[in-house]
């Protein structure tokens, strides 16, 4: 889909090459490699002892930063990388391929230096929303990252995460079951899926969305990378939601970067007894998050984007002409995605017997249907 | 404690009559009290025919206004109703009686012309703040408004709600357990208790605060009063804080009548599949309301009158030194109030081993204490 096979130009193979011995975020390589170009660069340290570039004014920090990013010279192969990528089937990408999402150009100087995507490229260059949260969620966190990604995909929006364990991959997987392109940005290199138990998970995005890393091939997963990742999600995204996150969880990490490039965010609140809400009601409390409650309000949060909210779930008065019961069952219903009765029965807190002659009143009232084993509020 | 027992003057008189014939909220009664005394405007409007008063000027509205107001003049008996009050050991105030509560006048003219009180009338003067919420709350709801009426008994602050079930039952609950002074707004006469259910709680409701109406004795508790006692509620608190609200509740008028008064305003997030939380997410999505999640940021918002919020609760770092279990466990607890060993289970999400080895380690750490058949947090 997105493969590369020519053969790759000096000005890519001095990119891959910067982004072996850097790490992600690495400022000064970055504006380096603007002003010098990434082979002149790359030339200098490699062929000289100079401790400052060519044109630079002298400064002692050169030096460290130098010997640091020399540490690293011995063993470099960027052409064996490359062929790396595109034997995966993927393509690495620069700033100056036209492919590049011109998005992480609000990233500044912080942007990546490469981009090793597997899967589909074009998928970065669609409208997407971050939908991220705690590895370790509950099933009610679970639950609404699978509503919101279904309502992303069925929106037309692609589901940007993080495939980590917990909101992420319920995010990814609702994508995929809606048909929809899902990206995974990755802390470590894309040869080797992380976590490995979502090698399967990845796979199936790379089939329809990308699993995407600014490490190259080889590289571990380490934290900073991790928090590096995070930027990289909230620069690709229109609008950034947390679904579940703990008081220190790297989701709020995400939210921080994505106010910071003026990304909208939003938050979904949860029992404040749920420890896994905690970075959410943070982020309501510090005025750095809206409140999010259902897809509608995530998509409103995308902007013009995406299409209007259901008109169920935000019009006043769509409960009227119900009796007390069946008002409660209607509410109980996700905005969009199908329900059980079982569920109904949790969520609207009625009897069984209340919520089984509830949903005979509104199916006669033609407000729900039938659909799949499932019941489905009807538009 | 606050009862009256003296001749009561012309003045006060006057003002229990026009508190018989308007309703809640009567502006026009109140700009005209204001302007000619509340003997002269009464004498006007019960011994002439006249429909302008003296010094107004001609204005076909006020030939409705005033034969509203004449058509309740028939039966009117503001000394019986003076002694009703007090024989209930109540009094009845106006705004010339130095026990008015002064926030009141931030209601302009759309102040009370009296408060009927029963209980201790020195309740009205002491700072407090609002709890309110959903009749029809659920468990989850009816434990934060728990912890939050603890929490501002424990400050010393009086809790101020409606007397209704749901929330307001569990605040003022809250407020006696701690042998606290709360105070419940009705609708109607303070002559009759309502709810009827409730005969009992706002009994006790009397022994430690009050229960006050701007409604004199024999009023019953219509809806526009309802609507109308909520801004007294908003007026009295130093904040309020929703609990639980569903899309269109009643507490979301205390809080919009709160906002007017510029008092801080205040939200509990909860399931985005609660119906019943739906009202207070509301608020936060319109930025009406700040989120919070526990006793102490309920003190932080009501301002300086209240203590430093618990530190074990807003301290970073709190679970530091922990493994992962008993952290969790300790999140769990919470803030002030005592906790059993299956909420444990069920609020952090763990099965009941892991949740008894982790006590036991909280224990040895010195963490929690046993008391009373409970598990609470040492300070």
């Amino acid at each position: 889909m997105g493969s590369d096979t020519g053969e790759p130009s000096n000005d890519l193979l001095a990119h891959i090459a910067w982004s072996r011995i850097t790490e992600p975020g690495d400022t000064v390589a970055h504006t380096l490699i603007r002003a010098l170009g990434a082979v002149p660069a790359f030339d200098w340290l490699a062929t000289t002892s100079a401790t400052t570039p060519p044109g630079a004014p002298p400064d002692p920090r050169w030096e460290k930063t130098a010997s640091n990013w020399r540490a690293r010279l011995s063993g470099l192969d960027p052409r064996r990388e490359y062929s790396v990528i595109t034997g995966l089937g993927g393509a690495v990408l620069t700033a100056r391929d036209p492919r590049w999402p011109a998005q992480l150009h609000d990233l500044g100087e912080r942007a990546p230096l490469c981009l090793w995507v597997r899967g589909d490229v074009r998928a970065l260059n669609r409208a997407g929303v971050g939908i991220v949260g705690a590895r370790a969620c509950t099933r009610y966190g679970e639950r609404i990252a699978q509503e919101l990604g279904s309502g992303a995909s069925q929106a037309g929006l692609t589901v940007i995460s993080g495939g980590a364990f917990g909101i992420d991959a319920a995010a990814h997987r609702a994508a995929l079951a809606n048909g929809s392109a899902t990206i995974a940005f990755q802390a470590g290199g894309v040869d080797r899926f992380y976590p490995v138990a979502h090698t399967d998970l990845l796979g199936r995005v790379c089939e329809s969305g990308a699993v995407v890393s600014e490490a190259p091939p080889g590289s571990a997963p380490m934290r900073q990378r991790f928090l590096m990742r995070n930027r990289l999600i909230a620069a690709l995204s229109t609008a950034v939601v947390v679904v579940e996150a703990s008081w220190r969880s790297g989701a709020l990490s995400t939210a921080r970067h994505a106010a910071d490039l003026m990304r909208p965010v939003g938050a979904v609140p949860g029992p404040v007894t749920s420890m896994a809400s905690a970075g959410c009601h943070r982020l309501l409390r510090d005025g750095m998050a809206v409140c999010v409650t259902d897809a509608g309000e995530m998509l409103e949060l995308a902007g013009p984007l995406a299409p209007d909210p259901d008109p169920q779930t935000t019009q006043e008065g769509f409960l009227d002409g119900l009796d007390d019961e069946a008002a409660r069952v209607l509410d109980a219903f996700p905005a969009r995605s199908g329900t059980t009765t079982d569920a109904l029965v949790h969520v609207a807190g009625l009897a069984p017997k209340t919520v089984v002659r509830a949903l005979g009143t509104l199916q006669l009232a033609g407000r729900i249907k039938r659909e799949g084993g499932q019941w489905k509020r009807r538009p």
